[in-house]
């Protein structure tokens, strides 16, 4: 058999499996790896530095499925190159439990680099994993030594063209140059409502020059066509490449060919008969794939192997004349942080109150710059106000990729994108701010992090209607209750500038799981020492202040900015002898995550008289003080004025809190 | 005074007090109305076709000002063409309870046509605007009589051409050629972190070009060339334009000019001193206002009214020739329905079923798509999923305006904006649609509709892990519970296709404020009567059926498709002698509107024995079940499998509600 009959055996074989994937599971996704399978075989068996024996190695080609409802094409890709992943696993697709779910999730000993299905997502974390392999190059890469110098690889989408994430990574990425993204665009011109003229007709690849990419197109199903694009692409530096790949969806079936129907639906078995007819695939039996094909794909387990043996022999090289360096590297990619780096946290007294939560965190974030180099972020042109710049250090560029500070622009899903590619290398202490309004555009990359449990921290400023003058549009009231919904993520509301280093302790120190902080733009007292804050904080809720008198009458319960609020309602309700005993509860998961009795000691069950104050949403607060306890809070819309006449006008006052508690217990 | 003297004096004015209502707010954004005073006044004074005596006149120009930070600019317009704004009302900018808040709140009495803030809103709410004026436009003109044939006009900013939202309607807008639309690129090269060049070096204009807009650019402070532009776009079909304005941000100010501080911060009493004399304004005096200025910007009180008026006189003849297109319209514009619409509402009986509720909600629509032609809307391309699609009638596209069905594209946040845009219009009754889990891309865009309660209907099918194969990427878990939290919001998971009915006759009847619509992917039993359906739906909650033993031991609590796990679970528990009452809880909003013995009635508070079950997070229910109640929901992500199965591994079965029932009662 001659090669270019392999190779179109071997792009066959790849079409097959994914089809007869979908078909077996009768539910999936067969067009696109149909119409994929020239390009991703091409870049799988030519180009693709990775090995399969070791997918965790740390200099690896990054691929991903950008276009995740493919994902039998990936699946197929790690069986057939000699990943973790069985022919058994691929007929499990889209079983409980199976290695071979729906759309592709994180799993990078696995091979599958990123969780993906909403789209444009994918394509936003694959410029976040080339930031990160640019700041690691420039971390450790010495002259004769590229530590790092892999390329991240993509297949995206027509639809994903359309996300609005695509617009906003895909334009940082041309204004920082990344040359080691190389896109392959699957230009199928069809989606799921039918041909992609009913409602995308733009110039993809002038749009994408105007975002300084390089751009090429080729015929999707010419291999070698394929393959000078990708060489091009390889050689050519300062821009980041699309290669768009005209193509057909599901390419070989005879009635589906570039129909919308093949989008989403199992072919049939009778459509599978025939493509494979169509194709000359002459084997009639399931999931078969022939003995020079499996070869053929397998050649990556030995030019992985020797990739990384070549690697591993430079790093044993790099580590005996950078022995620093080496260290360094080794203790990045163990993940651990550097010794005592917790000594410079930085603890306040009520002298240096008040201080705005996002003030400390500056402080904080300004303090561990020095002691923690993998801590690197930034802000959606806010940095001004959520105070996230590390002065002295220099902003990552295209010029200047050792910077630590990120102008992400006014691209706040993107930005989401962009950390969790980041997050998913080791290395890297990743942080993004805004205000915490916008958490709401950033809201489906947050998810993917809860869901792929990346350690993003999100630094979430002018949390409540105490922003004031900017009015509703800036003034969240939904938003951190909202956050706590989602499965996975920790949010933590500091009272002041101690829980503000407690939590940035807890975020630095968790391994898994993106971590929010709903920080004040407003000045707050310091309410709490150094190390009931340090103890508390760890621990989601705390005792703060315990009633001053014989008896706990009330239990008041807040977070952030009303804490103080609720220690004055103490210092009132003991004057009329009513005792009140004040819980700080910063974060519910961390509260939640307590042993029983521990959360027991601090709310009693058989105190029912509680009152909440949170300037936000109440419900959800029912949690906590049941059908007969009461909540202080916001449901409505903020205003624009100064915070001080919101806080009278929406009954964020001491004296309102003191007027609920007693009308509390006169009930 | 010259006429050219005469308008630069006009520009100053404009200039002068906005910078004066940000300082005497001590707060606020005095760069870019500065910058943009020369466009703006320009636009205003010769070709804004709009009437300040009646704001409201359906065919007036629409002006956005989507870099809502600018507000001043706005307000002080309003204020000098002779809107009702007042000079007091721009001393009290950003004060509670003002005309003049931080940021434009929608008012299309006071001349404000949406609320902006959040960037790449206005935006996208300009291209909704041009669609509904296409449309409108394509439903009433007749040769001769052009009702609607207005522009839309908007104001946007370098922030904006970043955001994601702008991508998505400016592709879309391009795709639809809306040439009635005019946006004005207020290009200053500044945003909040200091230079675009920190991250945004995107060649704009070739972009626009790509999304097949007519591009131009021009000096931003030469008003000749302004005018010229705006002229040229005017006679130039067929695509929609961006005139790209280069300005210097605090244009006029010594100090502040073309430099970052100047976009957020009062300019200072000394700097506005040396800004007046820079410019030359003679005036000390605050707030002052030369009779000429005055004068000629009043000019549109009279240019308006005899716009309108001759408007008027066309309606009038259009009356008498098109009898029925003018009854037509004018019942559209008194915003009623037209007579006996709820007769065409489908009634299910349980022969019908099992049905999911997204298909029942596809034949409501269809069968109420003949006897109400202002209910348009469509998919980000998921109809085929979604059953939005309304059959028989055409796709909106750029020459075929009539058609009513949507091909938004898959651009979530972009359709929310747009939606947005096309509610703000008499006339059309829209809705959205995509699957639940992606809501979670238009919650910037939901907000704002909450905000400036505009009667939407968003139609999120797909609402629960039930999706099954596709997996947790696209299994909505928190979503459903995280927009009840969002102010102004009408949620509705009805439980079979009847309550699907009555929720689509809620969505109707709703004058203000949006409704969402949680609908099922799996097949659901009709559990509901017709009857009961309509009588209970619209109360938010209602005893589906009550206990069929003597007592009510407990509470169940359900919403959509779990309702008839409920219903299963009461069976099974009264075969052990447990008497339980069956609650649908469909709305929580509308329940919660509901008369305090009504809500008694439903759900007494002296029964605490209560448990919900719903296919979401739990945190939130505690509001129905308290601290002595349970809730079986879902509080971790989806997985990928078949729904049947996902519901023995999540505990979503009959038999664990009547366990946890039993539990219940035995604590």
């Amino acid at each position: 058999m001659t090669q270019p009959d392999l190779d179109q055996l071997c792009v066959n074989a790849l079409r097959i499996l994914a089809v007869e994937g979908v078909q077996k599971a009768n539910s999936g996704h067969p067009g696109m790896p149909m119409g994929m399978a020239d390009v991703a075989y091409t870049l799988w068996n030519r180009y693709l530095k990775a090995n399969p024996s070791d997918p965790l190695w740390p200099n690896r080609d990054r691929f991903i499925l950008s276009a995740g409802h493919g994902s039998m094409l990936l699946y197929s890709l790690l069986y057939l190159t000699g990943y973790p992943m069985t022919l058994e696993d691929l007929q499990h697709f889209r079983r409980f439990g199976s290695k071979t779910p729906g759309h592709p999730e994180y799993d990078p000993e696995l091979g599958i680099e990123t969780t993906t299905g909403p789209l444009g997502q994918g394509f936003a974390n694959g410029v976040g994993m080339a930031i990160a392999a640019k700041h690691l190059a420039a971390r450790f890469n010495k002259p004769g030594y590229p530590i790092f110098d892999h390329t991240i690889y993509a297949i995206v989408s027509d639809g994903e063209m359309m996300e609005g994430a695509t617009h906003e990574a895909g334009s940082l990425a041309g204004h920082l140059g990344l040359d080691n993204l190389i896109y392959l665009y699957d230009d199928n011109e069809i989606s799921i409502e039918g041909s992609t003229n009913l409602t995308f007709t733009e110039d993809v690849p002038a749009r994408f020059r105007a975002y300084n990419w390089h751009v090429q197109e080729v015929d999707g199903h010419d291999l070698p066509a394929i393959a000078r694009a990708i060489e091009t692409a390889q050689d050519a530096a300062g821009r980041p490449h699309l290669i768009i790949c005209h193509t057909h969806i599901a390419f070989g079936s005879p009635n589906l060919h570039d129909d919308a129907h093949a989008h989403g639906a199992p072919l049939g078995e009778e459509e599978i008969k025939l493509t494979k007819e169509a194709l000359g695939w002459p084997y009639a039996e399931s999931f078969f794939v022939p003995e020079q094909v499996l070869a053929q794909y397998r050649t990556l387990v030995v030019r992985g192997a020797e990739a990384q043996t070549a690697w591993d022999d430079m790093v044993a090289r790099y580590t005996e004349t950078f022995p620093e360096d080496s260290a360094e590297l080794q203790r990045l990619l163990a993940g651990q942080l550097p010794a005592n780096w917790a000594d410079a946290l930085p603890v306040f007294d009520p002298s240096d109150g008040p201080l705005a939560t996002r003030a400390a965190s500056g402080t904080v974030l300004n303090a561990l710059a020095p002691v923690i180099p993998e801590l690197i972020g930034g802000s959606a042109d806010l940095e001004p106000s959520t105070k996230t710049f590390l002065k002295g250090y220099p902003a990552f560029q295209k010029d200047v990729p050792e910077g630590r500070n990120f102008h992400f622009g006014v691209r706040e899903l993107g930005m989401g994108g962009l950390l969790n590619g980041m997050a998913t290398y080791p290395g890297l202490r990743v942080y993004g701010a805004t205000f915490m309004i916008f958490s709401d555009f950033m809201r489906p990359a947050v998810r993917l992090a809860c869901l792929m449990k990346l350690p993003v921290t999100y630094v979430w400023t002018h949390d409540s209607i105490f922003v004031g003058e900017d009015g509703p549009t800036h003034e969240p009231v939904e938003q951190v209750m909202s956050l706590r919904l989602i499965p996975g993520m920790t949010v933590i509301r500091p009272a002041d500038a101690n829980e503000t280093t407690a939590a940035w302790k807890v975020a630095l120190l968790k391994k898994e799981g993106p971590l929010a902080l709903s920080l004040t733009r407003q000045k707050l007292p310091i309410v709490t020492t150094p190390g009931a804050a340090a103890d508390g904080v760890p621990r989601g809720g705390y005792v703060l202040s315990d009633s001053p008198l014989e008896a706990i009458d009330i239990i008041l319960i807040a977070t952030g900015s009303e804490v103080a609020l609720a220690l004055e309602a103490q210092t009132h309700l003991a004057d009329d002898g009513i005792g009140a005993r004040v819980i700080s509860l910063p974060s519910w998961e961390l509260f939640e995550a307590q042993p029983a009795d521990y959360r027991e000691s601090v709310l009693p069950k058989a105190i029912r008289v509680r009152l909440s104050v949170e300037a936000g949403v109440t419900i959800g607060w029912q949690r906590y003080v049941g059908l007969d306890g009461a909540s202080i809070g916001v449901d409505r819309f903020g205003a624009s004025a100064p915070y001080k006449v919101l806080a009278e006008a929406y009954g964020l006052t001491t004296a309102n809190v003191v007027a609920k508690a007693k009308e509390l217990l006169s009930t």
